[in-house]
């Protein structure tokens, strides 16, 4: 097996080196597109059964919105449609006929969502709609990355529907909560959370609460955003309701979403240069058991033995015994390390003779002989270690990648030096960060309530300021 | 509450006001689109997680494909340009810019997928591949009716590629048998199952295996279908493997799949005039409690043992307690009724006294007072009751309506009078079923191992022929 570009020699080809050895995903033959391969999706499949699961636990319920909207549709709310109309796939024809009105593939579903709400939503009795869909977006980008970045990915978008504002702001708070402790809790990947500045914020929004990552090579990643949209598309649709004053009011509303870019921040967050890492949670498959073969050597009860070991886990942890007989033991110790397997477990006629098994760490290489009684519970706890350690030494990164600087010159140099996220004060006005990420290309990634307050912005020297953390970012 | 019309009346108004006010599906904005809504979408996912295990059971692993297919693809496979060419949407423009080759947004992904094949088979070792994909798919459909037929719909589509034609023909007739328990055994609705006539099958497949439903009305509905595609496909998208004696050979495919349809004829195959009726398995809800508070009653008391009588069953069954205050409890059985809840408790202050609750079947009306301590192992046994009566019930009507015919008159008669399957003598020709269908509206809906064998067909008079099933059919 030819070995994968290393991350020291070049970061962005070690990614894709990954991406498609590791079989998680391929070029399509449409530009932009790619195709999800198995081990990819069986990743994003476990993504979505938790996110699932953490989205019907805070009340909400599932529902499926055309994949088809009006084109006249997207225009009916002045920056949404700024935001999103250069980007469009256009269907023109259908049936072999001219449409009359073009329809647009969906880039996000707001506005054929809330035209379906004026017709659900008359009464504050009708509200709150908590509503969810898994879906395919398509977005005409020109530059695209597998998973990062796709002309059309899968993704998960909310649309909420509320009586008031502060619910509604708290529904799009809870909902950056969730994807915080499902970024923390499963993909074992820290982030920083906050809101968006008035120049970054989505297309329709009032307010957008962003999670930013951060990835070994020192750039940020948005993982996911919540956006409170106040009244801007309740208007847009004309969606009132009488509230319990008997007085019609527009509707207040929230969306927000996380996609299949969550796999390649994951591949990102964790892996090194002999493929991906996986945390344990996301794993599709956590153990694999390696019987290995000797000439001489009674490999039959070799084989039993792996599957008598894997028995007591069957149930409680994903696991596999490899006993593909076309390809060598040490085969398949690269295509599992490659492939991201949380723990290997090595079985060969030495061991046999011990009563003992190899249990190997994939994060950490550690090799552990113990003895095959044990591996029933000390395997599963294992894992737990290996999640929470794969957390811990994110969370290190992250932490020693979080550099200040009060200058406009010293905040330049620690961009290029280190990267990182640089918490640096800015004034808060629009002209400052257009013009800092013109000349670093980083972007200020969110504004923190905490933020602390400063005098003077680095650049204008105007104050007050805040300390907001600025990262170059995909 | 307006009533709901009823089947004798209008059987097609009743299945749609069953499913708008059972707040199942709604209308969208684009011609021949819908909206699942919660209630529907909730049934769909059941049936989807059912299926899936059964597809990952049977060995199959979930992938994803782009949703935009190049023109050129399509028109590859002779047949299959043929059947669906007509009916495609098209993306001339994305990104502002008129796309140089137009897309089609998939009808089915054969192409898109072999199309990979190509770049990942190479040899008898990369066999079989046993992909499914969960994915939109878009016909431009002209008479289109909620689940049953819209321009968009969900659905399931298992592609395999093998190295030999007998394994790829049991996949494909292994496939069928898991669709086929799906719906005896989930959905609680009996069907036929065989291969379709030659004018009948997909276009590009050898062999066509249906499994087809009969719904209240007579008609019979295609709940899905499973293609042996021979190497069409393969031969299409050029691809080849070499076998095991080191020869080039092309790989033998099958595809298969099922859709949102399916909720559409659970509607039909066992709702009533108070609206739908759920089989248990399939239901987002088995159980709802209503209490019954009274004036001077201790309504606190009522509600309190509502929650009491549902702690037990928790985790056990979908259950909820009703405690809505802003409804009446009648208005809560309508509703409740409506949406097809298979079982209903009512509890009120005569009951309480009593120790005791009022179980009510959806199905069958039944009112049975029941202990509040024997309902914890009584409701489960009875869920499982109510889901194999409906089997029975749907089961016996099926057979009530499987009739044969010799002549042709008799056959127009029956189809006319009777509806149902009607089993009629046809010797194998295009002809005599094209003009059978043309005159009758009856096709063929399968031919079956076992299909007697007759001396003549009942239109030309040739022979040898055999008995198949004729309908009018969804």
């Amino acid at each position: 097996m030819a070995k994968l570009t290393k991350r020291s020699e070049d970061y962005s080809q070690w990614y894709l080196d990954i991406v498609t050895r590791a079989e998680m995903a391929d070029y399509a033959p449409v530009k932009g597109c790619m195709v999800i391969r198995p081990w990819g999706y069986a990743i994003w499949e476990r993504m979505q059964r938790a996110l699932d699961d953490m989205f019907k636990a805070t009340g909400h319920v599932n529902c499926y919105f055309p994949l088809l909207i009006p084109q006249s549709f997207l225009q009916k709310e002045a920056e949404h449609v700024e935001g999103f109309a250069p980007e469009c796939a256009v269907v023109t024809r259908g049936g072999d006929k001219e449409l009359e009105e073009p329809l647009v593939i969906r880039p996000t579903s707001e506005t054929i969502i809330w035209a379906m709400y004026k017709k659900w939503i008359q009464s504050w009795r009708d509200l709150p709609l908590l509503y969810n869909q898994w879906a395919n977006v398509v977005r005409w980008e020109m530059r695209t990355r597998l998973f990062l970045r796709t002309a059309e990915f899968l993704w998960q978008e909310g649309h909420t529907a509320h009586a008031g504002q502060q619910e509604a702001v708290e529904e799009a708070e809870r909902m950056l909560g969730v994807y915080r402790r499902f970024a923390e809790d499963w993909m074992a990947m820290p982030v920083l959370a906050g809101r968006k500045s008035e120049g970054q914020k989505f297309p329709g929004a009032v307010t957008t609460y962003t999670i930013e990552a951060l990835m070994q090579d020192g750039k940020a990643l948005q993982a996911g955003t919540s956006h409170y949209l106040g009244q801007n598309f309740a208007r847009a649709f004309d969606v009132q309701f009488q509230n319990r004053d008997g007085q019609l009011e527009y509707v207040y509303a929230t969306s927000w979403g996380v996609s299949t870019r969550l796999v390649g921040a994951l591949v990102m967050s964790h892996s090194d240069d002999a493929g991906l890492v996986l945390p344990p949670r996301l794993a599709p498959l956590e153990v694999v058991i390696v019987p290995i073969p000797k000439a001489g050597a009674d490999n039959a009860a070799i084989e039993q033995a792996a599957y008598r070991l894997a028995e007591p886990l069957e149930g409680k942890v994903r696991i596999r015994v490899d006993d593909r007989d076309n390809v060598s033991p040490g085969w398949k110790f690269n295509e599992w390390e490659l492939k991201g397997v949380p723990v290997r477990i090595e079985l060969g006629p030495k061991d046999l003779q011990k009563g003992q098994a190899v249990v190997v760490r994939r994060d950490t290489g550690q090799k552990m002989p113990m003895s095959q009684d044990a591996a029933a519970f000390e395997v599963p706890r294992l894992l737990e270690e290996i999640q929470s350690s794969l957390f811990a030494k994110a969370k290190a990164r992250l932490e020693a990648n979080c550099r200040s600087a009060d200058s406009y010159d010293g905040f330049k140099k620690v961009v290029e030096r280190d990267g990182g996220f640089v918490l640096a004060p800015w004034c808060g006005s629009r002209e400052c960060e257009g013009r800092i990420g013109d000349e670093t290309k980083a972007t200020i990634r969110l504004i923190s309530d905490e933020a602390e307050e400063c005098p003077a912005c680095m650049l204008c020297g105007k104050g007050p300021a805040r300390r907001v953390p600025f990262a170059v970012s995909y």
